[in-house]
């Protein structure tokens, strides 16, 4: 992240804008629960309606979540309006309750107390002061999926020929794109990169039940900045890449352990094995924060598991039989053993493993 | 085939089943359009009833389908009202015209026509002789699933240790059951039978996107008959396969060429790549029939591709954005390598290939 990257592209209409100046200013943000069927926006002008867009799904991925978090902190710090009853509350008092509430939204996201704590230890809680300072740890982000983007796709340039005359073509899981973050992704950073270069590129979306974050998220945000994606039913991954279809896989991690062992969503794991299986590299994408070197190994991160309604009543109809049990996993794991290569915005670690991961990250 | 099986244990009530004297009775069908949510009947009193049920997909399943056209004929034979424009015809007429007629219900159903066929070659098309024809293939087919079962069963208790002290647990893909056979199907068999003998076992059956026969039929007709089932969806296999819950893999069959490379539903080689990394036997069952010795190899199956709504709008709600390109196959080919045993009603075809395939048929 030395060098200052080129202007930002948006690949679609920023998912998370400010509009206006700091002391009377809001906050826009792209309603991720109606994709991919409309593009709607929603202006928050008040705490409760950032709180509410948070705990909505309205923005999602940890790292839009902090930076939503961030301009919230802004709102609170506007002067209410005189009818208010926060108009009684002195500044920082109202600024510190805000802190407090809007930490309530999503109570296991990381991202958001780590936003909100970096609002709080400033000197000067103004609206002026903490705009700069959201739109500071935005621009990071932005720069961050940058670094990670152009890291990655000069590996892949470097180091993948496609199979016969067509374009690089990728195939990627869940969303850990623009949508998710200040900028373009993690994973999807190369292809945001590679289309800006006019490289030519074609993507393969898998749909990741039970959420659906790659029909919805993923195909939208690719679809809408021109890239060609194709959409896929998750288990039709091996019959693609038998196919000779596929050149790379791309994911993103939520948690990735000292080993090079990383947590991403359910799903991950499948095409890691699948990759290996047909000789397809398998990378993640994540920031260099996405490590946590107190976990030796990926047997210690906790897999969470999910309610049973998102697969037996995800999407309209129900598609499963009355109390019939499921099993439904967040996460997997996939061992370093799989994984090409993780990219950071600090660069590539090839055949990951404890040496090689603390190495990169010190 | 030699032993006569003992008597028939519908694990669910019968998707199938003839309805009074030839001469006057009626085919009742388990209507498959309104699983997983209602158990509903339709009696099927005429020719049209029947073509409709067959296009409307209420029954499917390649052997499902010829037994219902088998039974259809017989109806079709009954003498018609006097006031019915069919009374104007002879029988042979009707009988012949009502050949004709249910064929187009599915036009791409080789068991309908091969149904259809033998009921046309009888002597005498009377509704008595054809009504024990129609018999006479469900019962073929009801002796044929139990075969399967047996030696599957006997197979799996002979060769395959449970994962620590726990009960036998397969993994299954799409509805190769009781609900596509007129038995208790193909790869659903041993599971019955197991059950039947009061042997613990476990299913974890999987969605089976687009369509989702396994969370709505497999899922149901498991359930239906008092058997542990887990559903989970597609890509949550590998999880579930590292974390040592699955034993054996056991699927169906569409087609299988003669080196013993399996056609089977979009999903199938996915599990039988992730069977083979994680050391799980990989099963296929299906009546010898499923054989297509014309083949070679897997190669030369075609694989038909699926319209795209199947994929965007399959749950109800639209998941995908508007004009999202797709990518559709209907089946995949699992190379026989990765097979651990074929398993036919004659028995089972371990390691298969040209040589082991020809010698079990012949």
């Amino acid at each position: 992240m030395q060098q200052t990257p080129p202007p930002y592209h948006p690949p679609i209409a920023p998912p998370i804008e400010w509009i206006g100046p700091a002391e009377s200013g809001h906050l826009r943000l792209l309603d991720q629960t109606q994709l991919p069927i409309t593009t709607t926006y929603l202006d928050c002008t008040t705490t409760q309606h950032i709180w509410d867009a948070i705990k909505r799904l309205v923005v999602r991925g940890a790292p839009a979540i902090g930076i939503t978090a961030a301009y919230g902190l802004v709102i609170a710090s506007q002067t209410p309006p005189p009818n208010s009853p926060l108009a009684a509350l002195s500044p920082e008092d109202r600024f510190q309750k805000s802190c407090d509430y809007l930490a309530t939204s999503r109570p296991t996201a990381v991202n958001l107390f780590w936003a909100i704590d970096r609002l709080r230890k400033l000197p000067d809680h103004s609206p002026a002061a903490l705009l700069a300072e959201a739109k500071k740890i935005h621009e990071e982000d932005r720069k961050m999926c940058h670094a990670i983007g152009q890291h990655a796709l000069d590996y892949l340039l470097q180091h993948i020929t496609p199979h016969t005359n067509r374009p690089l073509t990728f195939h990627t899981h869940c969303n850990a794109g623009a949508l998710a973050t200040g900028g373009i992704g993690t994973a999807t950073a190369p292809m945001y990169l590679a289309h800006e270069q006019n490289i030519p590129i074609r993507i393969f979306a898998d749909e990741t039940r039970p959420l659906l974050q790659g029909s919805r998220l993923t195909a939208f945000e690719l679809q809408s900045a021109g890239i060609d994606v194709t959409l896929i039913c998750d288990d039709m991954a091996a019959h693609v890449m038998q196919q000779k279809l596929i050149d790379l896989v791309i994911v993103g991690a939520d948690r990735i352990a000292a080993n090079g062992d990383a947590a991403n969503k359910i799903g991950t794991y499948n095409l890691a094995v699948l990759a290996k299986h047909h000789n397809i590299p398998f990378f993640v994408a994540a920031p260099s924060s996405t490590f946590d070197l107190s976990l030796s190994d990926g047997s210690h991160i906790p897999i969470e598991e999910r309610a049973s309604n998102e697969i037996t009543q995800g999407f309209g109809n129900q598609t499963a039989p009355n109390n019939i049990k499921t099993y439904s996993p967040a996460f997997d794991v996939t061992p370093h053993a799989l994984i090409t290569a993780l990219i950071t915005e600090r660069g590539i670690i090839p055949k990951p493993n404890t040496q090689s991961v603390t190495a990169h990250l010190s």
